[in-house]
């Protein structure tokens, strides 16, 4: 049965979606929260967006820094993600209650999460705001992952070892089924079309 | 094992990724593909950003009719996904070789998929080139809904209901799993650092 509705002003449908933990640094004061709101945006140059609400301290911190990384935690640690996006660094040091191992950036003095499988070190490139959030567009410098989960020459990952989060928009978290995987590309189009114009 | 690249031409880390469908017209020609750079940008008012090569046709449909829908499709649908997002609608009239079912949009003249379990119709609220992909900003007018698939008020997805598609870039496709399902929020945060302070 399908309905429709007018402009939303709180919409969740296109939801669940990969989270990504958004690391900031701004003198001696590090911060981490989660953000659900994210795209690549070019290969070349490389850019990735991450929409951010002003009230965040994230906001403030990379507005000062301009630059931030991007981590991507296996489902396993479920529970860090949903720490750090359920607690403001304005009334704690999130690393330091909730225990993270962290490692220093190479290319920018941000760190990056040392057990996240990938994450992106940033350079702001472009601020815009977009309504009651603000797209901030990082040039990709540098990418820290881990070599055993992803394959080839473009660096595919293996989704029966990468576990993404994901996350529901109300609190609620899961994952992907590897055993769904499932191949359809060029030659799937050929074979169909072939089909189709024997018809 | 921790790797580290500088700046990457083509990257795929932070894959599987979920698959928007976007569909366009203009005069008599309606045209459909699969995006995976996209993302909430806002909730008031409803913006939603979708990232698109101006190599595409649908590249230069949006420029000249201001207006899109976004469809999300079942995993069921996986192969109607992967479809239009492996052709080119200059080769082919993707909705008749397909036979994919369509229905018109309410506030934008642009159809909306029949089988997707939601669509954002949506007028053109900013164009911004972002290297070598064009980010398309839409103001959702409307959504369509499969009520049954959404709960409470602020209509989140049920993930026993809804198997969205993931793509992992390189003609692989996957969805999720709900056994791996968990909640954690203020709740659990309160417990935790209630646990933290006592130690």
């Amino acid at each position: 049965m399908k309905k429709f509705i007018k402009a939303p002003t709180k919409f969740y449908f296109h939801y669940p979606f990969p989270v990504t933990v958004v690391i900031t640094k701004w003198e001696d004061k590090i911060n981490l929260m989660s953000a659900v709101w994210h795209t690549q945006l070019s290969f070349n140059p490389p850019l990735y967006g991450v929409s951010i609400s002003p009230k965040r301290l994230s906001h403030e911190m990379i507005l000062k820094s301009k630059q931030f990384t991007l981590n991507f935690l296996d489902y396993e640690l479920m529970e860090t993600v949903a720490f750090v996006g359920s607690t403001s660094g304005r009334d704690i040091d999130k690393v330091h209650v909730f225990d993270i191992p962290i490692e220093n950036g190479r290319l920018v003095d941000v760190p990056v999460l040392s057990e996240a499988y990938a994450a992106y070190e940033c350079e702001l490139h472009d601020v815009k705001e977009y309504g009651d959030h603000t797209l901030f567009v990082g040039k990709v410098v540098g990418v820290h992952y881990d070599e055993d989960l992803y394959y080839g020459e473009k660096f595919h990952p293996l989704v029966e070892k990468i576990f993404p989060v994901l996350y529901t928009g109300d609190e609620v978290y899961l994952t992907t089924d590897p055993s769904t995987k499932k191949r359809y590309g060029k030659e799937e189009v050929k074979e169909f079309l072939k089909r189709w114009e024997r018809e």
